[in-house]
């Protein structure tokens, strides 16, 4: 715990999964969730600030979760490409951005950091894609179940 | 190998180490290598596209050596924190990001690929590391040895 961190304090999203050593959430508010709706984060449980901070049981765990969260994100949605990312440079506790892009979205194929390159799907990007995005949790859920 | 694959036909970069499943650049070209010095990147030498399509031994392998990159650069540079990620959108090839962020660089907090956040440090930020970058790439080199 750092006080203070809003990894901390806060969940940072919908909680779809919880393990001992992170939680994964899918992000629901603000433009990010509109844009790009199918957008997860991994935190990490510990205050930790980088990668490197993590034991190699640990690093190996958190990115066969990361895995699964993309494999999700692939079978039930087919992006174009998964982007993966772990920065923190504002919120520097353990944290990696799993976010499903689509050559339609707003920015593609620039990064969801960059400038918009066109307008955003009329009503939110989430109508579009080929599942509910419940339904998506739902399969996240029982995935990162065995990690 | 993908025909016309610029991570397959090039290599993209000043490489630093080279192992039989991947090379590590340091990007030396443009707007990147004059405000972002210490920024490097893993390329796979397979020719695949995510992340997932990798074997669970080489998917720790290839992480296992981001965080050998991480910790040189934290080790000789201290940066104010280490971003990393895979994104592939425009080059759908697998590649790391492994970029030393520092408090003055001219988009801290900010991603890389979003809006400047201040003038760049005049003469290109190489000029502000701890460590000439020749004395970087050849830490990595031996860190990567191993790998």
């Amino acid at each position: 715990m750092s006080l203070g961190c809003p990894l901390c304090d806060t969940d940072g999203g919908l909680v779809v999964a919880r393990t001992p050593r992170f939680r994964v959430v899918r992000v629901v508010d603000g433009d990010e969730a509109r844009r790009f709706p199918a957008f997860y984060r991994l935190i990490w449980a510990e205050h930790v600030t980088e990668f490197s901070d993590l034991a190699v049981t640990d690093r190996h765990a958190c990115m066969d979760a990361v895995t699964e969260i993309e494999r999700v994100l692939r079978s039930l949605l087919a992006p174009t490409k998964v982007n993966l990312a772990t920065l923190g440079n504002v919120v520097p506790h353990l944290h990696w951005h799993v976010i499903a892009r689509f050559d339609w979205d707003s920015h593609f194929p620039a990064p969801v950091w960059a400038a918009a390159q066109r307008d955003e799907w009329p009503g939110g990007a989430a109508a579009r894609l080929a599942q509910p995005l419940p339904s998506v949790d739902a399969a996240m859920a029982r995935a990162l179940a065995t990690c």
